[in-house]
């Protein structure tokens, strides 16, 4: 069992620096593409065999060093009951947007045993098959309220500023709701065998500092407290964390994912000595000649050994578009240019 | 003539802090959409008469202390050669993307007075109407670049990362032919009589500080130095500057424009006391009840003291869906609560 992963969330010395990549079961791996054509992408994640499947390609193809289960954020917001649907062009569609009370009462803290058993039993078997740790994971509350308000993704989240600046008590108490379902699933996903896990904040970087402060942290806060008693690492990544990074503190999480659009070394200098960090290539410098990759992954890697300890990963989710090649030289670099 | 503007701009004491909206003339006003119901997009910012009715719109509506051209950053690319059509759905779209040196090498750098005449005219119209000084302005070169790259919006901005990446000196001839006629373009509205100008670097925060400074920052220096002996303020503005606020600095720019995602008064320690800044509330600040709103300008106010020079904005572009009640709020908070 290869536990560099772990090591390296905890702040242990590891011989060398683990990596990963945000989304890296997906569209630019062919052996994805081959099982994906099959089903659609909401069958795919409810059907544990080929979710378990794809979830090993890339430990197998790239060398990673850890899994992280193929699932999709909003299946919890199905379970939470309402409506989803993927769609080729508009992406997630879930009707029936919360915009009121009685819409937010209706909805239910799923029981995951129950609600989310696929998820549950992908674990099962990917932890019989898996020599890397898995990473089991949710999206955060504010994430997670976005979608559920706006209905769908979106540019300005106008509707979620709305319900938070002109109802505060009604978006607390959906964000209160949210937070117990993350709790519960994150918690179910441990107690299935995920070694550790990542709360995704993908929008959190829409707001600003002081709304980050009022509307998002202190849910995750929340969360992470509640998960400590469980015994794994947390990882919390802020999608456009340059701005709050000081705040993104407060989530009292094990490790702060940072995503491209910062130095890490400067994220490092303000998130301090307590964490471990995760990160930060732009996912489009797989793109790059092979040598000027290598040049940056050295330079993060020297700018990160300032923290307490650190998982190479891209700054963001891998792009459909990348070549395999870059993934696997990535790979390849991390470890290589962090071995003594 | 109220100057106060172009004082703050200059760090000049003021009797009160200037403000202004970015998409001032736009669509939440009625009175905007009133003129544009007639006209389609495009024909709107090239009759130079309608151009400057919804210029004046949000001067007389809101009081504010500048205006700010009514046009689109994307002309400058049709002049250049490409074919513009505005969709409503999917937005701009620009046909035959510049993917290649032969695309590249098609591309003129423009005569504002032949191929832009009615923006000049505009401009001349205006300065004869105005009692407040006015704003020209043109997109950055990286922002410009990538709608010439893409044809479009995006969301990753592949294919202007990978020609940046895997074919640079592709990119360096396409980035200095934008850049002199970014310069050549800005020129001549100054010489139409524009008061300002302000650089729109809507997209150059998705790159990582790195990039940030190979890409895009040596461009804007480039052109901000050939205006700085046309002798009016030069104001440039990253959508995303929290994680690149050193770098940009190095733009030389008079007034530094700070988007809504970052905490003003951290920026303005980064930035030191050579700018004057302008910004940054949230535009979906705009909802939020009276009180509450003027207790953010309030706080954005009083940390903005710390600067050479303030102008008041919003962060990012007024949104459609805004009460222009809101809009009046904001105004007169800034005046209201900056009065000695």
């Amino acid at each position: 069992m290869n536990d560099t992963f772990l090591k390296a969330c905890r702040g242990e010395k590891v011989d060398y620096t683990p990596v990963w990549l945000m989304r890296q079961a997906g569209r630019y791996l062919p052996e994805y593409q081959a099982v994906r054509s099959g089903v659609d992408f909401l069958t795919l994640c409810k059907t544990p065999e080929l979710a378990a499947t794809v979830t090993l390609q890339p430990v197998d193809i790239l060398g990673v060093d850890a899994a992280i289960l193929f699932s999709d954020i909003l299946v919890l917001v199905e379970a939470m009951g309402m409506r989803l649907e993927f769609s080729e062009k508009k992406g997630p569609q879930l009707s029936e947007p919360i915009r009121n009370r009685s819409l937010a009462e209706r909805l239910a803290v799923p029981d995951p045993e129950d609600d989310l058993s696929y998820v549950l039993e992908t674990i099962r078997i990917l932890r019989g098959r898996l020599n890397v740790p898995l990473i089991g994971f949710s999206g955060a509350p504010f994430t997670l309220a976005t979608y559920m308000i706006e209905g769908e993704g979106s540019k300005s989240f106008v509707n979620t500023k709305k319900m938070m600046f002109s109802s505060p008590a009604l978006f607390a108490y959906l964000m209160d709701k949210i937070t117990d379902s993350v709790i519960s699933y994150l918690k179910a996903q441990i107690m299935a065998g995920a070694q550790a896990v990542q709360i995704f904040d993908s929008w959190a970087g829409v707001l600003s500092p002081e709304d980050y402060r009022l509307f998002a942290v202190p849910y995750v806060k929340r969360a992470v407290a509640e998960l400590k008693n469980e015994g794994v690492p947390v990882i919390y990544f802020v999608n456009g964390c340059a701005g709050i990074l000081k705040d993104i503190r407060k989530s009292g999480a094990d490790v702060i994912g940072i995503d491209w659009r910062v130095d890490i070394g400067e994220a490092i200098k303000k998130l301090g000595k307590k964490f471990s960090v995760q990160g930060n290539l732009d996912p489009t410098a797989l793109f790059l000649p092979e040598e000027k990759l290598r040049e940056r992954v050295g330079d993060i890697l020297s700018k990160a050994e300032a923290a307490r300890g650190h998982i190479f990963n891209l700054g963001h989710g891998i792009l459909p578009e990348t070549p395999v090649e870059g993934a696997k030289a990535l790979v390849r670099a991390v470890h290589e240019l962090s071995s003594p």
